[in-house]
């Protein structure tokens, strides 16, 4: 692979444009929700079709409540930061009236009554939602080349993986088709697309976003983030979506920057090397155990899955993908290896948390590897084959079995395609973790320069 | 059955006798924590061979104890009213130096090095471990008649069970060996034997007591308890145990009780009978899905029980009691299946939460049935056969899922046989509870008079 940077041919209005800046702009009157509302559908138009990242768009609805938006503004409403901005929502994230297919072909018809917690907050805060993203069949895969609605296609190379199985979302976001995307995250379904298109990708700490409204898929692991064009605006949509307020002033002291040193996670050397360059000043920590530690997680995972779609593959087995089928069957392990996991996992939440006692911060890449092939199951890493979907997730799913913040930073790019840092905080630290990661942007602008 | 009382032909010093009396006692200077050692080693010589309670007794260690007591008592050192009175600890409660055999020729030789911390917190109390007290192997049965050290018989008919686990803390108690013993409940092992055996016994919140040191049957259920001759004495255990101040003055509010129906539980009429007349103006609330939840309770104990074990029977199942090893290997559940038991255990907790929210208590009997003969297995209750281990544990485990503080009254007799009521509260209601037992005596004072 050469080291040439693969520009995406075209990209639409939100490329480089950020939800605080159109903010700005509609506050000034220069610009309004309706007119974002135009431009989103118009790039979803022209740019959607080889990417598959929404699989509905609601041009009518969108366009109602970017007129509602305009009408508030002008009477003195302010909802704040969100107000008039076109938001994706990711396709198991129920939105009432509008199709929530879940990427299967067992939800092909569903439209849900209500909106999903996360979505009700959005709508509350002025968004518009333009649509719904493509999603791995029930966000049971970190490729997100496998669902119903046929897979999502990286920006940078449609031949590739978006990752997922927030796919849809992450290259909605790359694409500039929307300033700012919800997906969920089970073992790192947000960061990875964001690692992998090139955009940023939060994962709040377990349970700040409500989960109610959104399809399961392991209860003790799923957690709600958000999408956008830098840590700034990943930041605006996380305060909206888990109640917080805005930050104070910065903290000046330096930040304590750990690289986490794994032991046995297979990481393409061009990525690690990439990646480590952007924290020239932090200590490298080793973190053993990381193979062990990704069992854990699959065990969790596996039971939590299965204990939400055993009637279903009982009854219909044949409305799942069979590469999905086959996952969930794996589920089927026995319950004592669940508990032992579930304790092993209390002894990593203590692991982590005592290193985060000692470190603001701690850094590793998102993804092991660049966006494999669509449809590719191996991919080949320093001579090694290795699953892709495990070199997709062991990096990202450690963070979900702790529960704690991370964040997937544009880092750079190799062979034109794009690489992601991941940092992690204890929780309460987020606005230190978004501030930092707001000053690594040097890497993601030489991206979009390219 | 005749409704003669059948009296236990003799008891031993400490029968009537309460920690606070004796305390008193020690405090005047009439009394010494050697002679109470004393009457604590005559009583089990004298008593204990057709019961079984104790497994090992630390004479020797248990004088030198005393000896100590009371050498910081007459240096004016006063460690509390647990200071100098004799105490039997169940044998799956690591004691230093002192064999802990767990019911198992797993354990036949085994010596921790170290307390539980409950042993540490009791013996930093001043009080004194008179020994080991007769578990179900592993605390793996609500029957008590189990275990590598020959069952624990019902001081009031040797050829009945105590009930279980911690049947030989209740016999000790009970027979008047010592006037306190600390016993574990996973599923009702505290407050099972207590019933039986007519003595009350108090299961705190999960968590109150620390349980490290503590052999795990289930660890999201285990739970250690304490048992004695009145509500005070749990009291006076438990606060050492819990690290609780003493109570302040009791409420003068009437205490709400609701009465709970449960559906599904066959509970023997003469039993229910007599326990609903403890509470006349409790008001009767219906508390469906008994049976459903006890089903949750056996995944969720299995499950965690075959974590524990797992190991060990595949090592070496013959060293497990043929009863023990098939109720383990039952363990082998789907994880999936687990997975439900905890969101169902999820759901009830909120439903208990709100009848707690409308009334202080909980009452409802603590085992459907009089103790049974040893060995048996099926108990007719009005008609239907029902499996003992069922009859024992269904009332009492709700609890152990909900996490909530509950105590077994003696409630009277029915055919000469100890009868418990239990009373449930939410956490930091345990002094209300407490001290409204207290006001129930009439029912155990009846008893041991008969």
């Amino acid at each position: 692979m050469s080291d040439s940077v693969r520009a995406m041919t075209s990209r639409g209005f939100f490329a480089g444009r950020t939800v605080t800046e159109l903010g700005r702009e509609m506050s000034a009157g220069r610009l309004s929700a309706a007119e974002l509302v135009d431009q989103a559908l118009d790039s979803i138009d022209s740019l959607d079709a080889p990417i598959n990242a929404f699989v509905t768009v609601d041009a009518e609805g969108a366009r109602l409540a970017a007129r509602q938006a305009d009408a508030e503004r002008a009477a003195g409403v302010d909802r704040g930061p969100l107000h008039g901005i076109p938001v994706a929502v990711k396709d198991i994230i129920d939105t009432a009236g509008m199709a929530t297919r879940m990427g299967s072909a067992h939800f092909a018809d569903h439209i849900p009554d209500r909106d999903a917690t996360c979505v009700r907050l959005l709508r509350e805060a002025g968004a518009v939602i333009v649509g719904k993203t493509t999603t791995h069949e029930f966000a049971y895969g970190p490729t997100g080349d496998v669902s119903h609605n046929g897979p999502s296609r990286n920006p940078y190379d449609t031949a590739l993986m978006t990752g997922g199985s927030s796919g849809g979302s992450a290259a909605a976001v790359a694409a500039g088709m929307v300033p700012l995307a919800v997906g969920t995250d089970t073992g790192g379904s947000v960061r990875i697309p964001a690692a992998l298109c090139g955009v940023f990708g939060f994962k709040p700490a377990y349970g700040a976003i409500p989960i109610d409204g959104v399809f399961p898929l392991a209860s003790s692991l799923d957690h709600v983030g958000v999408l956008a064009g830098t840590a700034e605006d990943c930041g605006v949509a996380y305060r909206v979506l888990a109640g917080q307020a805005p930050p104070g002033a910065a903290e000046e002291t330096p930040v304590r920057v750990a690289w986490l040193v794994t032991d046995s996670a297979v990481v393409d050397p061009a990525v690690a090397a990439l990646v480590r360059g952007r924290f020239p000043d932090s200590e490298e920590i080793a973190l053993p155990g990381v193979a062990e530690l990704f069992r854990t997680y699959a065990t969790i995972q596996g039971s939590e899955a299965y204990a939400v779609h055993a009637d279903r593959v009982a009854r219909s087995p044949h409305l799942f993908n069979p590469e999905v089928l086959d996952r969930l069957r794996h589920g089927e392990i026995p319950g004592w290896r669940y508990v032992r996991a579930v304790a092993a996992r209390e002894s990593f939440r203590r692991q982590a948390s005592a290193l985060l006692d000692r470190y603001d911060l701690l850094a590793l890449p998102t993804v092991a590897v660049l966006a494999p092939p669509i449809g590719a199951r191996e991919a080949d890493i320093a001579g090694a084959r290795v699953p892709v979907r495990d070199s997709l997730l062991t990096l990202t799913s450690l963070w979900n079995l702790a529960g704690l913040p991370a964040l997937s930073v544009p880092a750079g790019v190799v062979g034109g395609l794009p690489v992601g840092a991941q940092l992690v905080c204890a929780p309460g630290r987020e606005e230190l973790l978004l501030a930092y990661a707001d000053r690594l942007r040097g890497g993601h602008a030489a991206l979009l320069a390219g």
